[in-house]
């Protein structure tokens, strides 16, 4: 039997006498401390469900008014005692606070993309489908130098705030996480408010919804989310760092994502948006 | 509480007056009869576990020794009382023949690539990050038009072989799916050999392994194959067809996946590879 898709082991014979180039994560392990970003505790979201613990960073520079409003909800407990509500395959797992029929939520702006003023764009040097691809400040994100806006991608393990159809914006009160292929086309159509850092396999591996789009049909099926809470509200939540994406470790990360090594008989010579994911970790 | 994130009742109220777009699906509905191409029950495998019915097509045109193998496999039963060894998360399912220290496989040859000579191959009108992406006869493929070749896109529900480090080509008694965003960079460096037609979802849904690249430490944690057959073998077993991804309502079919309307503000207005799935259908 054959033991691995992607053998870590050792290096081929054929490559003997070859260096082994580094891989993506031996380049993070021994990236210096200052391609290292450190990520506010403030704007990282907790939350305990039936399925395990999932840590989401927020985008506060993205989308003020809904990150703003999540904070806000998480801070009035309204997420504790919510449930996993819908999981579509290849698509996304989403979750909502508690019902309340007496909260009346604040109308929020479209902040589905932002202007590029202010930020360091950092192209990534391959061609994408949907737009110019790139990174900012540790994020996945596209733009369209034209019209001067950026925005973030959806990519897998992207958060986002669920809305109906428009001019609708959604209110923060009902969020998704991407657990399939990178969705773009949701790019600049729905506001992408942040990324899960940890945990999101248990929730990808939740059984899939059986109603249109994923919708569970009984509450039973619904996994009971028992708290949310902001990591600058739990004492001694660990400090979480992000590469940072106009480091010179980030670009060797991409590279080495490109141009796989070992098993790889033909490299690539090339990664999409969503493949060259931003290393996170805890802070040691 | 938001009920969608993809909306699909009603359209707003802002776009009344426009007459509806069709989506991909409703397209696909009305093809007619000629965009359909009917697929041999003898390239069908169908497998039975604990998890579901898992319904899978092979390409004996892209990868015709190791599709000769899986059968061949397949009709001396050593799949049945295989195991699901392995669920990474964003990557693979990955399952296996019953275990055999008698059995010897034949090498196979590296089916990575084959030449284009002969296929049809219908460009995407999208740019892609990997390659000249494409289509043929029912397969999201990719060509390299100087060196005349073509291969299977490792796209979400590709099926694949499972090898060692090279020059290992794998023998088919290990196979994967993919479950997450489309890894390309897989692409010409293993032997992508079909893709689940029905089924992959409980799959998809399985417990990650614990142990490295996702598999599972103990026998009790992987899921038992009962039974895999070729729809051939099976008296009744519904007849399957894939659009012909030459014809005119595939060309429309993408044109909707990149000009999405209703709930989108901003349409793409392009696809890539890996989202540009051809529609597949138990005939009527």
């Amino acid at each position: 039997m054959r033991a691995a898709l992607l053998a870590i082991a050792a290096a081929p014979l054929i490559m003997a006498q070859a260096p082994a180039a580094l891989t993506a994560d031996e380049i993070a392990a021994k990236a210096p401390a200052a391609h290292w970003l450190a990520i506010d505790p403030d704007d990282i979201m907790v939350m305990d469900s039936a399925a395990g613990r999932m840590v989401i960073q927020l985008a506060p520079s993205f989308a003020p008014a809904h990150v703003a409003a999540i904070k806000a909800l998480v801070r009035e407990g309204r997420f504790d005692g919510g449930r996993i509500v819908r999981v579509q395959d290849n698509y996304v797992v989403q979750w909502a606070a508690r019902p309340d029929p007496l909260w009346k939520p604040a109308p929020l702006p479209a902040e589905y993309e932002r202007p590029a003023a202010g930020l360091t764009f950092t192209p990534s040097p391959y061609a994408d489908t949907y737009a110019e691809a790139g990174f900012v400040g540790g994020w996945q994100a596209a733009r369209d130098s034209k019209a001067g806006t950026v925005w973030l991608a959806h990519c897998y393990a992207a958060v986002g705030v669920g809305r109906e159809n428009p001019p609708d914006t959604g209110d923060g009160s009902e969020l998704y996480t991407v657990i399939g292929h990178g969705p773009r086309h949701l790019d600049r159509n729905i506001a992408n408010v942040g990324r899960v850092l940890s945990g999101i396999e248990p929730h990808a591996a939740l059984p899939r919804g059986s109603e249109a789009i994923g919708f569970y049909k009984d509450e039973a099926a619904r996994v009971k989310i028992s708290r949310v809470r902001l990591a600058s509200q739990i004492a001694g939540f660990p400090r979480w760092q992000m590469m940072d994406t106009g480091s010179a470790s980030f670009a060797a990360v991409n590279t080495a994502r490109a141009n796989r090594t070992g098993f790889f008989v033909r490299p690539a010579g090339a990664a999409d948006l969503c493949t060259l994911k931003v290393p996170v970790r805890e802070a040691k």
